[in-house]
């Protein structure tokens, strides 16, 4: 099982990806059989061609990431941050909970992010 | 499915509970057969009667809980909220993300809180 510190490592290091407009890095962090369900409510991207498809658009997106607190650990494989994702293309920017669940490997196996209509607002 | 601010008031009225020393408004959130894992990796408490003795202690230590921003919805029956738990009586504060799953009525059926021994800090 990872540390709480590597986990932690490993979220900052999502929200660098889009900083750096680096997908290869963010996909680099999952499994191959990773779950992603962005957001909660949607069909699940499953497995790393799902996955990558994903981060790649959506970092050509230009979406960046500025993190609303540290992220937490927990006493076991999870962990999760609260941000903001703006959207500058769009002029749009969403409130986001994103939930990590690590194997024993410290890669990300499955991710849920939590936000819907309402934590979206025009900039 | 309750709608994203039938949600969202729950997750507010959640944190009022700690602010209004008043365990049983946030007991009576969840559901009979709720599941409440705080934190992620510790045992779950299953149904009303662990889950109010869980409740009923944490508003009795005087915890007190704000907001890290606003809380997310989801585009299905999951919100989550960033926030963090001040415990004078203890000299600790700790960083938390508390997601939760809803049931149809709008109840919370299940609720697991991120955060580890490295998001507690003396104050």
């Amino acid at each position: 099982m990872p540390t709480q510190e590597e986990m932690k490592a490993v979220l900052r290091a999502y929200v660098d990806g889009f900083a750096n407009d680096d997908a290869e890095s963010v996909i680099a962090l999952f499994a191959e059989d990773a779950v992603v369900e962005d957001p909660v409510g949607t069909p699940e991207k499953r497995g790393l061609e799902e996955i990558g498809k994903f981060y790649r658009d959506a970092v050509a997106s230009g979406a960046k990431l500025t993190l609303d607190g540290p992220p937490r650990g927990s006493q076991g494989n999870g962990a999760a941050m609260a941000f903001t994702i703006d959207l500058p293309a769009l002029n749009l920017s969403i409130k986001a909970v994103d939930v990590f669940t690590f194997d024993d490997a410290g890669k990300i196996a499955v991710m849920r992010a939590y936000w819907g209509p309402d934590d979206m607002k025009s900039t």
